[in-house]
């Protein structure tokens, strides 16, 4: 991307380097008191239901890169690569909705199935 | 999107608006013979591997829509939800790439654990 991010973008990567650099407290600046989180676990609302969600997915992040970022005024579409503790390729993408610098809505998509079965392996392996 | 889109954008949604309306002949008409995609279940090399993984996707699609898109001259960026015969919402997201009108790479992420559980599930339910 040799231009400027777009607002919502800007925000987006913003939120985005901060939760993957393990700084949930600054993440949290982006996003707005009433967020509404759709997950592949369901529907989130508010600030504090996202926060138990994300945050401990950011705990167990050991490593991440952006596949591709694109945004306009008020959307922004995000696809990365993550690498976790149980699961070494773990891509996620969102749809993040910006108002005034906040995330308002974000639909968040990852697959479920190797964090499952990460739990049902015998540990150490 | 009140621009005309990009044309990677536009290969990518010919491709979408195809698959999604059941005709994989011609959605393989944008799929290069030697595209990689990315996919959960592991790394996909050629144009027969990649329909052998979508087709039957599509087969038990019974409704979608595109939830956001964006694009430039080379990459794509989807994020869309369908319906399945076995899975009410299985939403996706694909960042494509594209070079003369056909996708040479495909990274899709989808949730594969609400299809797991389906097998799973008892007939009926």
């Amino acid at each position: 991307m040799s231009e400027a991010p777009s607002p919502a973008l800007e925000t987006a990567l913003a939120y985005h380097r901060a939760w993957t650099g393990h700084d949930f407290d600054l993440a949290m600046t982006y996003v707005a008191d009433d967020i509404v989180c759709e997950a592949p676990s369901g529907r989130l609302e508010g600030a504090e239901a996202f926060r138990g969600f994300m945050e401990p997915f950011s705990q167990i992040l050991t490593g991440s890169h952006v596949i591709s970022a694109f945004g306009d005024d008020t959307t922004a579409l995000l696809m990365y690569d993550t690498k976790t503790l149980p699961v070494k390729s773990a891509p996620g993408a969102e749809c993040l909705t910006v108002r005034d610098g906040t995330i308002r809505h974000l639909h968040i998509i990852f697959n479920q199935a190797p964090f499952i079965a990460a739990q049902g392996a015998p540990s150490g392996s």
